[in-house]
């Protein structure tokens, strides 16, 4: 190895101390992810999303992707918001769309109301007034989260919103008015998770 | 608006508390966003974004997205990741790829030996033995960041992940092995943004 390294022309310091600390990339295998078997009886997090008409299958299938990640208990797929099997969905979801539950809703509103009178706490991701900024927000872990993301174009609808205990906002300073849907649903996602598993 | 209240058939307690609490939904001017010519002369934060041969169009509009909400200072488009403009990264970025600075490197070593020679402190964002896990790491106010993001398929390449001085990683515990480009660029780039605002 030290011969190998010595051989290289022009060699400097730092490659030869990066080389010898080298941060090898782990196998898939090494990852050591579950089965889908050992994942669907893996307890989850309090947390659900409900996707409020969604147009883009990209978004869909990039959310269930995130939810498979960070142990999303249920997501449901509301109005327009086009449920699996699709391959469009598969295409972003590689398979996450088999693995995390979900349920289709004719309208975010029916799944608002049920999992209200279950006990989950209904927040909207959205830009309102009195809004709380993400990274103020620390989730109670004895509390189980009702999340949810609103349409492209429209956000969530104000109905909706009207049936949420508070909106969580991430704040933005650049040009454009919003994030793209499946990444504040990462970062929201990645939010809940990181600190629920604390 | 009391009587409106009263007279909606069956109405609940709750909804009646919801609506005298309504969250208003902001309006775009409300946002108060910058305009491209403000936005050029706000100060960025120490964050630069390597693209090291991203394949998806879809990948680089959104990472320039997110750049432009979390005040990113530059992005390197490199290797086979496709510069502005196209239109194909504009339908995702809408407009950040002229908000947000940009260059093209042939290749991301490139990048990396001008940026550690600068004094950036390079990162790697892929799964790797030793990496530090996002939760974990908290950035110095006093630093400047470069993180790299990999290939859809292969990852950070090996030969860049040598010259990091560490790589972060997204704990993740689904089925599937990674995160989309997009959704773990939005994680990182807010994890940096919202710690280093602070």
């Amino acid at each position: 190895m030290t011969l190998k390294i010595l051989n290289i022309e022009g060699c400097k310091l730092p490659l030869l101390f990066n080389m010898r600390n080298k941060m090898r990339k782990l196998t898939i295998k090494e990852l050591n992810r579950p089965s889908l078997e050992e994942f669907k009886k893996t307890e989850k997090i309090g947390l659900v999303i409900i996707l409020d008409n969604i147009r883009s299958l990209n978004n869909i299938g990039s959310v269930f992707r995130t939810s498979d990640a960070f142990l999303v208990e249920k997501v449901f797929l509301c109005g327009i918001s086009t449920p699996p099997p699709h391959p469009e969905i598969h295409k972003t979801a590689l398979g996450a769309e088999d693995s995390v539950e979900w349920e289709y809703c004719t309208s975010p509103m029916d799944a608002i109301s049920r999992l209200s009178e279950e006990g989950w706490t209904i927040v909207g991701i959205e830009q309102v007034e009195k809004s709380i900024m993400l990274g103020e927000f620390i989730p109670d872990k004895g509390k189980k989260y009702a999340l949810i993301l609103g349409n492209e174009v429209k956000g969530v609808m104000q109905e909706a919103i009207d049936q949420c205990d508070f909106c969580l906002e991430i704040p933005q300073q650049g040009t454009k008015h919003s994030l793209n849907i499946s990444v504040s649903a990462g970062i929201v996602i990645w939010h809940f998770y990181s600190r629920m598993m604390e």
